[in-house]
């Protein structure tokens, strides 16, 4: 491959209105039959004829209830709720391809790591090696209390729940049972060598855990792990374990010191620069033509919903936009709010009104958007990836399933032929092919030093 | 259909050696493909063509380690462990299946109610209704350990947890959406109505929960409810929640006994006797003719480790057999071993020895066994159901597939000749195809009363 090679996930998620709000009022829109196992299965195979590296599904646990003061928008315009539980699907998407990626999102925070473990190591299992696991803490009080908790933990407290967690399901992963434990030898009826099975032991400020991981090594053991962190311990946490993180971004300038700073994080912990895969969040609008592509955005604008992609941001950053005059400075109180709101839109918060914010989330969604016949978009999509060290992207999904397809049919063999994307996937697990090393955790990765060490007791 | 008609599951688990074992070591023996989807899906389609009611999912958290006080032996013959996630199977197997229902064992005592409704009800939408819950609470302190508490909770304490859990998720399944509150109306931009949509509270001794149930209704809303409870406790809760009880019984005085008990339960609850089906766990072996099957079993036999029933039996008794000569009488110290032993064996338990035990596990596992050639077997399966009034069997796996395929061949078409099998499936979710009503509970099953009643808060 000539140029570097760009990688690239779908975004998608478990609902009907995952990004691109609004959307879903669209005739031709078929989020709606997410219920469907076909319409899953039929997503799966389109993106593997795409070549995708992966489906990285999104999740969330709690209702988006900041806008308004309630959920009314939010179940009007069907905004991340319903929402179906995204690791039941892996299963069905697996039996039908060989090579597709699954990112799972799970919020480590309300699962029991010894639990959580064996349903990853089961997927991983079914998949034969293609897993991956997108970390995320969570940030929304309305989970807290359906989990039973008066509130969140504060943000920098999660984090440390967060990072003891990893240290169990690496001891689980890694550390229980040693390579070369299963024989699988009929004759001398010999499944498992106890010699070679350890009983995990943790007893840390979150956790107490004692026992042997109910699942035997599956391919990757530990799954590709994804992160998405913005924040300073966010970042932090990021860089101790993540292999590939996922970005917002708007501008060149703000990418390429962002990507520099994680790749920064990397190296602070040891590891090579090159050891995480950095995707960007995209939408992306095509046709055979640019007039086509133009047609067709402004068709897919006058479905969308602005106000419900603000009723997202308003969870998001604690502001409840509804407040609003369309041209008052938006001044959160908050910290968080402050940062989450500079992050996505690039400029000083003060600079920003409802009005400009409504502007850009024309297409119902908050990521960057490009629009264009597909030698524009490959060029685009190019430059990013040239101008700011980014791997590649994670594409949201408008009008579906025709943006994906869309995309695959007239995207993908432009990319193609440029010699910016592969023509054929390389083999193994997905560790595998992003890295071009083993299908387990490289050496200097935190969690390969619970391979051995962890293992405190024979079981 | 001229006779009554017999119900049938396939009993089987996410793991090599479940009940009969030591027959992994059976050069034919299949289960060590556990990990590969290929083998579920095959499965599941073999069930279909059988016209199996369904596929009933065992599972165990925590390990097998009373027998010589350590996992030895479970290891070395595989006994459940390694033991993969049930849940995590489904879709796959749903999406190569129209009828095959999904009876999945999960632990309570280890789930957060909140997340784990989301989890049966995305299973229930995406196998259009076809999904079982088999309600365990866990026996095994390994567990408990794992789960990072000191042991268990006291056994009658477990079930006054689990009558709240219950109560937690028919408030999420039954109270939370309404019927009719989900539109999907693209022209008026209303997905769900948010006057129908619900909040629901709980507020216990063991759970709090406060939110939206995050999926909307599936077609099912509330699993099928599968139990196995034996004790008195248990078999109260049974009598409140169950549809479909599974039992395992040596005789049939005992079984008929058992069978009174329970359907006077159901009444003393307010339901119908018949609301709830009872399935015998049940080992068959059969051949084309009974020289045949006679052959089968002995070679079958050759194979099993009755020693690995034992310690199987060892964990579920809490007795370590190997400590036992083998003509001592077994006398165990706790009561509830003596009750499990007691109704495992149907004997009082003074006159038990281990000799006794081993020959009961000839084949590797301690259900009822029959042998022979295909009208032999449709006869024992019609007089017990006759004679003691359970509705169908729990079909363990000896050699698998061969074992299932055995009987789809060879017993099936006997049944159905006779007229007390089905030939096509009745249409509708697992719930209508079992008791010819409606999709939903039935109005006199106690989470039916969650309907309005739990919908406490307008969200």
């Amino acid at each position: 491959m000539s140029r570097k090679e760009i990688r690239l996930n779908a975004f998608n998620m478990n609902c009907v209105s995952h990004i691109n709000h609004g959307l879903w009022t669209h005739p031709r829109d078929r989020s709606q039959d997410y219920t469907d196992i076909a319409y899953w299965t039929g997503l799966a195979r389109l993106l593997e004829r795409g070549k995708f590296d992966g489906l990285f599904l999104a999740d969330i646990v709690g209702v988006y209830d900041v806008y308004q003061g309630n959920t009314d928008l939010t179940l009007r315009e069907t905004i991340q709720l319903p929402v179906n539980d995204p690791m039941m699907l892996v299963s069905a998407m697996a039996a039908v391809t060989e090579h597709l990626g699954f990112g799972i999102t799970a919020n480590l925070s309300y699962e029991a790591p010894f639990l959580f473990a064996r349903r990853m190591s089961t997927l991983d299992h079914l998949s034969k090696g293609r897993v991956g696991w997108n970390i995320v803490t969570g940030y929304l009080d309305s989970a807290a209390r359906a989990m039973g908790l008066h509130e969140q933990l504060e943000h920098d407290q999660r984090y440390d729940r967060a990072d003891e967690f990893m240290d169990v399901v690496y001891k689980l992963w890694e550390g229980s049972w040693e390579d070369g434990a299963v024989l699988r030898d009929r004759a001398r009826r010999i499944y498992a060598d106890p010699a070679k099975v350890h009983k995990i032991a943790h007893h840390g400020d979150y956790y107490h855990v004692e026992g042997i991981h109910l699942s035997e090594p599956s391919r990757q053991r530990t799954p590709v792990l994804y992160q998405a962190g913005s924040s300073g311990r966010g970042q932090a946490f990021g860089a101790r374990h993540a292999e590939c993180v996922f970005i917002s971004s708007q501008s060149k300038d703000a990418t390429r010191k962002l990507v520099q700073s994680i790749r920064d994080g990397a190296v602070r912990e040891g590891r090579d620069p090159e050891a995480i895969k950095i995707f960007m969040g995209l939408t992306v609008v095509t046709g055979r033509t640019e007039q086509e592509a133009q047609d067709r955005y402004r068709e897919y604008a006058s479905y969308a919903s602005p106000e419900a992609g603000l009723a997202h941001f308003s969870a998001g950053t604690g502001i409840d936009f509804s407040r609003y005059d369309l041209d008052e400075p938006i001044r959160p109180a908050k910290t968080n709010a402050i940062e989450s709101l500079t992050k996505t839109v690039t400029q000083p918060e003060s600079n920003w009104t409802k009005r400009k914010l409504l502007q850009q989330l024309e297409l119902g969604g908050r990521y960057a958007s490009i629009v264009g016949a597909p030698d524009r978009i490959a060029d685009e999509l190019e430059s990013w990836v040239a101008d700011t060290g980014i791997d590649g992207y994670n594409l949201t999904r408008t009008v579906t399933p025709e943006s994906f397809e869309d995309f695959v049919d007239l995207v993908i063999p432009v990319l193609q032929e440029r010699g910016s994307y592969k023509r054929e996937y390389a083999q193994g697990s997905l560790r595998e092919k992003l890295f071009q090393r083993a299908a387990t955790l490289p050496q200097e990765h935190v969690g390969a030093g619970f391979r051995r060490t962890a293992a405190v007791e024979h079981a």
